[in-house]
């Protein structure tokens, strides 16, 4: 088969920004469901966090002033005037010379400045004796040392952890704009492909390996995923059963059918569904070549390639950026793959991206990735797999001990 | 407040390994929904996939001897006498000098041991011209390659990909066992907390970050969630409130309230729960030191600390293992942390591990952590971090320029 329009990884990526954008309006969801889910606004905050100065530790409020010079040898003696209680008011002002009990979160009354940890003080009736001298600001956290008001709190564009989840509840901020939840859409296509759970195979069939594989990674990415079941070889029905699919899904995934005939049609039935059509035609990557991207009505469909090994691949190289734009998501900041050393040499073409399947091995002079070779039609060689290593396109491939960077086989986007 | 038992880490999680494990019966799911479930069966195959030999180009199957010495200008001349078609038997056998159209995928017939690439031939009538000699073989998945009958594909105690559910797909196994999802309950306490959707704060008080927090990354734990509500620090009622949840769960978690009075109280609920009780008082971690680890009624209990950093880091280091360990989970085969260089000295002490927030930054000469500091009761300071590095129990400290390990924020568990 030709491919008229083989493109980098780097040009299909930079296409996949340029086309796509979330097609459906922001949701607001509650932040206790919002984990994972791409943020859809920018948030500020209306309050200061904390919103009055509080102790960092069990202790005493004082000035501390009063404490200057104090040790072991030479305490300094103050008054105990009172004890903070959690959760309220502090409400006697504190004077010079003077202490209050207060737990750790308490609130620092006026007046105080600092807290002397219950460990280096000691009560003798009324007075306190204070072993340890203190700065203005010790063991206190101020009012706003968290959050200002106003602050630009978290940026539209995250996906948001649990930390940030965490700051929105202490804004009191409840319920956010996310992204909406895209909607894949799986067809399987191939004459020889049956559904998985067809117990006697008949000689030249084979199960559905990839959209199970390809379904259980778009949940894991946050996807609700749509199974359009399995579609033979033939022109009108693989039409008719995309177009019914594609009008109820963000993306549609045409999983092969790896024969000449499947991709053909595959192409076809892009251009078929609406302008633009294919706009990648190839990728220039081993494996994963035969790989199609393509938009209509707005929307992506991706064609891709029939073995296992490159689905999952390509789906994860190409497949991720296009859910990322469906929900507005920002880039990453920094290089997410793992480091480790290779194992051995591993030959490589200059101007293809390879993608090469490692197992992951600590050894006592650190991690080092062990090439899992064999021919992308086989499964359990992913199934041995930690993850992808790639050789980019400009190099004629790597030396047994160069340190290489690998994307991990996980839940993470 | 005294520690009574206070432990290192390692030991801490020797103890979660000595103490917990499932407490229910595996259940049965779809392989389309087991995603992320850790598998409670060894699952051996009853076939072999595949379960024919398979061509993995497009091309003509031949016998490999009838090529040799093919070449460009020597081309081997062989007889067109067949087309295999994809999910179907190859019916007619290969005879010496014959050839027969085979698309990718598509099942050898009888006699061919291996296939000429489409690229590779000219077709001259019922003619085929071969430019290149194959070797047996080749561009052939052999019955078998990827999975024998009887063979150990999957180990009990893993947590599924997506390729290993694309393998049980490939084997007709299309339900499996796997562990029951870990039920957790978050039982915020303190009086100073109030629910995150109370707008007017009074003086004093501080909204429930944790608890949102907790649960949000419980969820990207895979367990499911249920939220007590918040309980004053009064005993009786702690009790009540405690006693209650823990019967509806798998796992109790008690989030403070990091004054002593809640701290304590958190002793005495889970020595009140029931046998054994308390079995760790104390992590000697910073932050992170008030954790509190015990058993009941054969389930885990932890008290985590009250702020919100030292809660966060302490449910990952030690929240996370409990949780294997209620579901059966293997080891990791290789230490997941992250590496980066670190951009400062940071000092520790011995004998005890220290948590550094990090923010990752890409720099020329590669990927740079850059230490977060501020007082573990700032949630920001968690916002603007990428990951958690450890300063293990037996180092004084880091240097400038030091490679460090990094628990990098994310969905992985």
């Amino acid at each position: 088969m030709k491919f008229f329009n083989v493109k980098t990884v780097d040009e299909t990526v930079n296409i996949i920004e340029t086309h796509f954008a979330p097609i459906h309006e922001p949701v607001r969801v509650s932040i206790r469901e919002a984990v994972g889910r791409v943020l859809a606004e920018d948030v500020y905050s209306r309050e200061q966090v904390p919103p009055f100065a509080r102790s960092t530790v069990d202790g005493y409020a004082v000035q501390a002033k009063t404490t200057y010079g104090a040790s072991e040898s030479m305490p300094a003696f103050l008054d105990i005037t009172g004890k903070i209680q959690m959760g309220k008011r502090a409400e006697i002002p504190l004077l010079e010379g003077q202490a209050q009990y207060i737990p750790t979160g308490g609130m620092l009354p006026e007046g105080a400045d600092s807290i002397v940890m219950i460990e280096h003080v000691e009560e003798v009736g009324d007075l306190l004796n204070v072993y340890r001298q203190v700065a203005p600001g010790e063991n206190v956290i101020r009012a706003g040392d968290d959050v200002e008001i106003g602050e630009h709190v978290l940026h539209k564009g995250i996906r948001l952890r649990p930390q940030d989840l965490g700051l929105l509840a202490a804004i009191g901020i409840t319920e956010v704009a996310v992204a909406s939840i895209p909607v894949v859409g799986i067809l399987s296509t191939g004459d020889e492909i049956v559904p998985p759970d067809k117990t006697e195979l008949s000689p030249g069939e084979i199960r559905d390996i990839n959209s199970v594989m390809i379904g259980s990674r778009l949940m894991q990415l946050g996807a609700e995923v749509i199974y359009g079941g399995i579609v033979q070889d033939e022109y009108e029905e693989f039409l008719a059963r995309a177009r019914a699919l594609f009008g109820k899904v963000d993306f549609l995934l045409l999983s092969g059918g790896s024969s000449v005939g499947t991709r053909d049609f595959t192409v076809q039935v892009i251009e078929a569904l609406g302008e633009p059509g294919v706009l990648v035609h190839g990728v220039a990557t081993k494996p994963g070549k035969p790989t199609i991207i393509g938009k209509s009505q707005g929307k992506p469909v991706m064609g891709l390639p029939g073995h296992p090994v490159s689905a999952l691949i390509m789906l994860d190289l190409l497949g991720v950026p296009i859910l990322k734009q469906l929900q507005g998501e920002s880039k990453d900041d920094f290089d997410k793959r793992f480091k480790a050393r290779i194992s051995r040499n591993v030959p490589s073409a200059v101007g293809r991206s390879d993608y090469i399947r490692v197992r992951l091995e600590e050894r006592e002079d650190g991690l080092w990735a062990v090439p899992v070779f064999g021919k992308s039609g086989l499964v359990t060689t992913m199934v041995e797999s930690d993850g992808i290593m790639e050789i980019s396109a400009n190099k004629e491939g790597i030396l047994e001990g160069d340190h290489v960077k690998i994307k991990l086989f996980g839940k993470e986007i």
